[in-house]
């Protein structure tokens, strides 16, 4: 199904386009910057080193290869959340643009704690300090969200179903990231992998709520 | 209070957008680099490795922590004056391009010199350093806004009382960085918590002059 | 032959403009980050350094140089079939963002892989990597139009022609990808100037279906 | 002389907007990435470190602060010339997108050649390197403005005293690099000082032109 809503285009102002594409960017930098935690294997001197040896170089590297294919993922899917929240944000105040700067504080603090769990994955530490990261983001989301439909900043076209869906949609992530922080006391380390339940539980919300 | 301006759109050329999105870009490109600066702790082979020894490394780096939080707090400022700004800047000559790019300097030199007083924060001449390009970034903005209003490069939906509001808001900035300079030549490193001053007395200007 | 479709224009969307200006930044940073990689020779002490050494140094460089501006060629083309797609792209749906954040998970990869073959390019597992990557990058922009084209998302103005040329434009770097990694295993490193015959091929086709 | 040209804007396409915002994306990463070659002084730890040891360390930079602010300023210079060259043209072919990547390329480039100069100033091949990048920077802005100009992708309104203006401008930095290069093989690296005429003479032309 096409979405086509043009319409919307023409009450829009430049001074929200400004918001709008300055978190595109930030964004954007933010989930390039993921790759660089990505570091090229020091092997040495030329002689001794062989396919073989970077081989296991490499997959040696794949704590850090998980974190960034997760942590790309979350940055896309609150880019997504992002986009369609301001389809139908219209209108702003100076709270809307401080959730935002709020939000894109945790998105640009991502980076770190993404390369904090490749480094480091195994500590259950490091998994609780990506996830509490991560309940912020998603928490600072939700609020803007809430914020932007309660203090009419959104298109009349803005029908409740949908502001109910993306609120409960808002919170996934932070009930998630709590439970992953709860599960790694416990459990332990492994407890990351739970955060992989972030997108299962969105679509699961998303069927639902359509 | 919600800011509805789309009218004033029309009046803006493709050319002032550049000047605004390539602006928008440098801020975005700035304020996500800062976190850079957050080292990810390297604490050699894993056996002796724990969550302790990680979060004893962690709790150490509160100082860049800081760092990273104030300067992303002074570059979000700094957009939202832009922001501002620009929402009334309707042409451009020469100069006014000369003064953003005055801005962008010293907005671009911003996360060296958090590195810096994240590294050396006791020392006073690293809290120096910070507030002099503090200083700079604060002059530069405050002089753009001055040549717009004073050149006619603004639209004439403006009432001078919002040019005098953001005239002194743009001062709080250089008046408390040149204020931290003093204090930290008398009384050492701690005067960088003065930095925090800005914020309260933007707010207190933005309050008595609406 | 200077191109003109601005009638297009007016059929597009806010929201279709984000998804276009998100990946635009991915593929600027990740084109700049790859100069990242170019690292500034580390000569130890002035007086020993001369103009002699320096020059020894950045010229044992240039693998490095070969994979900077290989990757900063393939980005370009990648960009300009992206502008090509999305020139005709009026309406999109949550699969087209799929396919496209899967398109830009591969090129913010590719610093990394550049990197690995600047550094290791005699080695043929680094070609076969890069070659790995570069292959899924083109499968997921070929992807992308395909889907795009038989779900109805382009323009009534995109003749069946056009679609074709691009369709068998987009096969031109999976297939040489392809066959690079099979040179690779039999013949060894020497196969990554195979690479460059994606730039010809593609060439060749336009020619042929213009 | 505040400009107005809005009229200019409903000619351009969306794809050309996003040429030039793709290149604005460039250019602010680029610029932006100039402030990374500022390295922090390494000072190793606290009780040695005072304010003085911190003061010479930074000191000690000057090169490469001068090779930052010389760097920040040309690539604002040849910003500034995109900005003028694509307010008027309104119409693109393959071979404009081809000039505008090979510019791109070198101002990509330039972060590395800064470095390099940054830290082997005194290097008369590190001045030469810079200035080769630089002259090819000059040249591919040159040639792209006058294939723009040559086959008719300009608007209707611009003047041939208007195209000669920019033409001579654009001939500035091409010679003051070759002349640099060629005092740098006589003379040694000071000849590096000489890279700053480009500001004065690009001033004199557009005074003349005028």
């Amino acid at each position: 199904m096409a979405e086509q809503t043009g319409e919307i285009r023409t009450e829009r102002s430049f001074e929200l386009e400004r918001i709008v594409f300055f978190s595109d960017a930030v964004f954007a930098i933010a989930i390039t910057l993921l790759a660089i935690e990505l570091k090229i294997p020091e092997l040495g001197a030329e002689p001794d080193v062989t396919s073989e040896t970077l081989w296991r170089a490499v997959v040696a590297e794949w704590p850090q290869f998980l974190a960034f294919f997760l942590s790309f993922a979350i940055i896309a899917a609150f880019w997504v959340a992002h986009h369609r929240y301001f389809r139908y944000i219209t209108r702003y105040d100076g709270r809307l643009i401080f959730y935002n700067f709020l939000l894109l504080f945790f998105v640009v603090l991502l980076p770190y704690f993404s390369g904090v769990v490749g480094e480091y994955g195994d500590l259950s530490l490091a998994v609780i300090l990506y996830s509490v990261n991560l309940f912020a983001l998603g928490t600072s989301s939700a609020v803007l969200w809430r914020h932007a439909t309660s203090h009419q900043l959104v298109s009349d076209m803005l029908e409740p179903s949908t502001i109910r869906m993306y609120q409960r949609r808002g919170l996934v992530t932070p009930i998630v990231a709590l439970l992953v922080i709860v599960l790694a006391l416990v459990f332990g380390s492994r407890a990351s992998l739970g955060l992989f339940l972030i997108f299962v539980f969105q679509r699961i919300v998303e069927r639902r709520y359509k």
